[in-house]
C-alpha cells in the first residue's frame, strides 16, 4: 500500500500544472503528489526535476493514497468537461473532509455549481483564480481562492507558501465562498483587458500624431514606469516597442499583424457585468477593439473610408505627450473603478462577503495587471469600507480632477485626428456621465412611456405615472410598473 | 362537438394577446378562435369586442377542435415558463402539421430548443417577433416569423393581413428558421436602445452646450424630422419634449426621473454579439448608459466630482445646432451598421438565410425604430447582397464623409465641455477603428505574447510565431496557438 506522504497533490501536468506542482515542491514543507492521465506526462515531469523529489501516482487511486488527511488536490486541466471528468473521478476516492481545488480558468457560474455538487458529498470544493500564466505559476502566482473557510484553514498556508509576494505580503487570500474566486479572477482579467486597450490607444496616439517611432515611445514608456502609471503592463510594452525583427530590421511592433486574440474571460466579464446591470464600458471597449481588429474583410473593404478633412495638429509634442500620460491615468482609474463595481456588484447578487481592498492587494504581484497603484485602491476601501465607487475616494477624485484637462484635450483631439480611441473615450463619458446632475435618461424614460407605456418615476412625488400619450395627454398613476 | 370555423387562433388575452385578436378580427377572411388560462378574461374581451365575432373556448380542447387545418394559433403570454406550458398543453391536443407560434419576446436561443422539441412531434413551430407594442399589436405591428418555409405557406398570408403596411407593402417577411424571428426581433430592440440613447445625447448636447429650452428642441427635433433623420422616434421625442406638466407648469421632461428602466433585450442583443465576436458598441453604451443612471447612490456620491475648468463654449447656435444634426444622423448609421453586423452573424452562426435588405424593409412601418432611412438600408443591401458592412455602401460611406467634420467637432465639444456623449463617441471611435488601416491590436498582440506567449501571425510571412521574450529574444516559429 501507498505512504500517505504528500501534503498537496496536483492533478493535470500540462505547463501550468507541471510548473504550479514545482512551485510547490520548492517551497519547504510541502511534499508533492502529482498525477496525469497519461503516465508519460507525469514521468517526464519526475525524470526532469529530480530535485522535487515528487510522488508519483500511475492511478487516482495511488494518488489519493499518497495524500495525507485531509486530501488536498490541485486540478490544472483545461476548463470545461475535463474538470467536470477529474472531479468526478476524486470525489470517488476521496472522502468526507477532503479538499478539491480547481485551478483552472473556470467559469465562476460552473464553479458554484460544482461547490454544490461536491459539498453534497461531504467535501470541500474550492475554486481558484490563478493569475501569472506560465512563470506565475511556477515563481510565484496571485491566487485568488473561493470556498468554505474550513478548507482554508488547510489550503491557505499551502498556498501562500508558492504565491507571489508584495511588499512583503503573499498575493492571496481567501475571496469568499465557492464561485467568489474565479469569478474575482475573471473581473481581473477583464480589467487586464481595458488597461492593454488603454495602453495600446496611448501608443496609437504618440505613434500616428505626435509621431513617436516605436524605440522612442519604448523610452516614454519606461519614463512613465518611474510615476504613478508604474505597472508590468507599461513596462512589457515598453520591452515590445523595444524590439527590432531580426528579419526585416524593423520595430517588431510594425510586422505584427494587427488583429488581437482573445481567451474569452473578456468576453464573460461583460456578458456578466450586464446581468449585473453593472455599466463596464472600459472592458467592453476594450473587447470590441478586438473583435473589430480581427475582421480583415470588413477592414479591407472600410479602408478607403474618407477620415477628417483637417486631421488635428500636435503643435507642442512634449505637452502632448504628457497630455496622454494623464489621459492614460485618468482611464486607469475609470477602468479600475468599473472592475471594483462588478465586483461589489457580483458579491450582493451571489451573497459573497468579499473584501475589496484586500482583492486590490493580491493583485499587487504574480498577475498581469500588478501595480503599485492597487496599493491606492487598497487604501480606499480601508478608509471607506462602503465605497460606492472607487473614483469618489478621494485620492481618486483628485487624481482624475488634476488630469482631466488633459485627458479631455487628448480625447478632442483623437476625435478631430481620426484616431481611434474607444477606450479613452468611452471612460471619459462615463465619468461625465457618473458626475452629471441630470442625464438625459429622462428623455429616455419619457420615449419610453409614449411608446409602450413603460411609466416613469417623478422626481417631486412618490408613484409610478404614465402620460396618456395617444389620448388626452393628462397624466395618470400606473398601480404597477407595467 | 365545436365546429372547426376558425382559420387563426389566439392564445392568452392580456393586452398583447386582446389586441393581436381584435387585429386579426378585423381583417376580411379571418375567424379568430380565442382562448384564455382563466375563462374571464376571454369572457370580457368577447363582451367588449362583439364586432370581432370571436370563435370562443372554455378549455385547450375545444379550442384546438374550433381551429381548421392545419390548425395555427398564436401564444401571446409572457415569456418563460408560460410559453412552455402552453406548448405542451397544444401540442396534447393539436396534430402533426398543425402550426404553433410563440408571438412574445423569447430569447432566441429558447426559439431554437423549442423548435426542435414540437417539430419532432411532427408539428410545427414558429417563433415571431413582433414589434410595435400594444398600439401596434391592434393596428398593425412589424412581423419577424421565423419558423419551416411550409409553416409560413399557410401563416404567412395571416401575418400579412395583419400587419403594418409601409409604402404599401406589409411589414412581414419569412426571416429564417426556427430562431431567427427572435434573434432579428432582439436586434432590432438593441438598435432602438441605441437609437434612443443617441436622440437623448442629441437632446442632452442642444439643452446645455447650446442652452435651448424642452420646446425649443421639440421644434429642432421636429425640423429634423422633415429631412434623412425622419423617424418615429424622432417624432415622439419631439411630443414628450413639447409636453408640459400639468402638476409644476415645467416641461415635463424636467420632472421625470432621469433613471431608465428596461426589459432586457438591450442586454441580450450586447451579450449575443459578445459570443458572436461582433463590436456593437453603440448598442453596449446604450445599455451602459441606461444601467448607470439607475445607481442612484453612485451617482449621489459623484455629483460633486469636477468638470472641466473651463468649458467649451458654442459660439454659434444655429451651426452648433446642425452639427449636432449631422452627428447624429452618422452615429445612427454607425449603430445600424453594427446591429446588421450583429444579425450576418447570427445567421452564419446558425444556418439562416437572412435577406438583410428585407428585414430593414418590414422595420419601415409598425415598428418602434420605423424610420424612411430603411429604404437606403434595403437599397444597400439588394445593390449588394454580400455587402460586408453598411457604412462600406456607397450611400453611407458618402453620407458618413458629409457629415464627419460635423461628427468630429461635436464629439470634440462634448469631450471638452463634460457632456456624456457615450454613444455618439463610442460610434466615432468604431468608424475610425474599422477605417484604420494599421491598429494598434499589434501592440496587444506583442503584450500577450510577452505575458503569456500567445504568439502572433506576421504582416509578411504565413505561420505562428513567439519571441523568447524571456530567453534571448530571437523569434521562433509556434506549431499551434498556444
Amino acid at each position: 500500500m501507498t505512504e500517505a506522504t504528500a501534503n498537496i497533490g496536483v492533478v493535470g501536468l500540462a505547463v501550468m500544472g507541471s510548473n504550479l506542482a514545482r512551485n510547490l515542491a520548492s517551497r519547504e514543507g510541502n511534499t508533492v503528489a502529482v498525477y496525469n492521465r497519461t503516465w508519460a506526462r507525469t514521468e517526464s515531469l519526475i525524470e526532469e526535476h529530480p530535485e522535487a523529489e515528487f510522488v508519483q501516482a500511475k492511478s487516482v487511486e495511488e494518488f489519493a493514497a499518497s495524500l495525507q488527511k485531509p486530501r488536498t488536490a490541485i486540478i490544472m486541466v483545461q476548463a470545461g468537461r475535463g474538470t467536470d471528468a477529474v472531479i468526478d473521478q476524486l470525489t470517488q476516492v476521496f472522502e468526507p473532509g477532503d479538499i478539491i481545488v480547481d485551478g483552472g480558468n473556470a467559469l465562476f457560474t460552473d464553479t458554484i455549481r460544482r461547490e454544490q455538487a461536491v459539498s453534497a458529498k461531504g467535501l470541500h470544493f474550492v475554486g481558484a483564480g490563478i493569475s501569472g500564466g506560465e512563470e506565475g505559476a511556477l515563481n510565484g502566482p496571485s491566487i485568488m481562492p473561493g470556498g468554505s473557510p474550513e478548507s482554508y484553514e488547510t489550503l491557505g498556508p499551502i498556498l501562500k507558501s508558492i504565491a507571489a509576494v508584495a511588499e512583503g505580503e503573499p498575493c492571496v487570500t481567501h475571496i469568499g465562498t465557492d464561485g467568489a474566486g474565479h469569478f474575482v479572477k475573471m473581473i481581473h482579467n477583464g480589467i487586464e483587458y481595458a488597461d492593454m486597450q488603454l495602453i495600446a490607444e496611448a501608443y496609437d496616439l504618440l505613434r500616428n500624431s505626435a509621431g513617436l517611432t516605436p524605440a522612442e515611445i519604448a523610452d516614454v514608456f519606461t519614463e512613465w514606469n518611474r510615476g504613478e502609471l508604474e505597472s508590468y503592463l507599461i513596462e512589457i510594452t515598453a520591452e515590445v516597442l523595444r524590439q527590432v525583427d531580426a528579419r526585416t530590421g524593423k520595430p517588431l511592433v510594425d510586422v505584427i499583424l494587427d488583429q488581437a486574440g482573445s481567451k474569452g474571460t473578456g468576453v464573460w466579464t461583460v456578458q456578466t457585468a450586464l446581468n449585473l446591470g453593472v455599466p463596464v464600458s472600459g472592458i467592453a471597449e476594450a473587447v470590441f477593439a478586438r473583435a473589430l481588429s480581427s475582421k480583415p474583410a470588413q477592414r479591407a473593404a472600410a479602408s478607403e473610408l474618407p477620415g477628417p478633412s483637417t486631421p488635428a495638429r500636435v503643435e507642442d509634442r512634449d505637452a502632448f505627450v504628457e497630455d496622454v500620460r494623464r489621459a492614460l491615468y485618468a482611464s486607469k482609474i475609470i477602468a479600475y473603478s468599473q472592475g471594483f463595481d462588478a465586483i461589489a456588484a457580483g458579491a450582493d447578487e451571489y451573497g459573497w462577503n468579499i473584501d475589496l481592498g484586500s482583492v486590490a492587494k493580491i493583485w499587487r504581484g504574480g498577475c498581469i495587471i500588478r501595480a503599485v497603484f492597487l496599493n491606492r485602491i487598497t487604501d480606499a476601501y480601508t478608509e471607506q469600507p462602503d465605497l460606492v465607487s472607487l473614483v469618489t475616494a478621494p485620492y481618486f477624485t483628485e487624481a482624475v480632477a488634476g488630469e482631466q484637462d488633459s485627458w479631455r484635450r487628448v480625447v478632442a483631439h483623437a476625435a478631430t485626428s481620426g484616431i481611434p480611441t474607444p477606450a479613452f473615450s468611452s471612460s471619459l463619458a462615463y465619468y461625465d456621465g457618473l458626475r452629471a446632475k441630470r442625464l438625459p435618461a429622462a428623455v429616455v424614460q419619457g420615449q419610453r412611456d409614449f411608446f409602450g407605456a413603460h411609466t416613469y418615476k417623478r422626481v417631486d412625488a412618490e408613484g409610478t405615472y404614465h402620460t396618456l400619450w395617444s389620448g388626452d395627454r393628462t397624466e395618470i398613476e400606473a398601480t404597477d410598473s407595467h
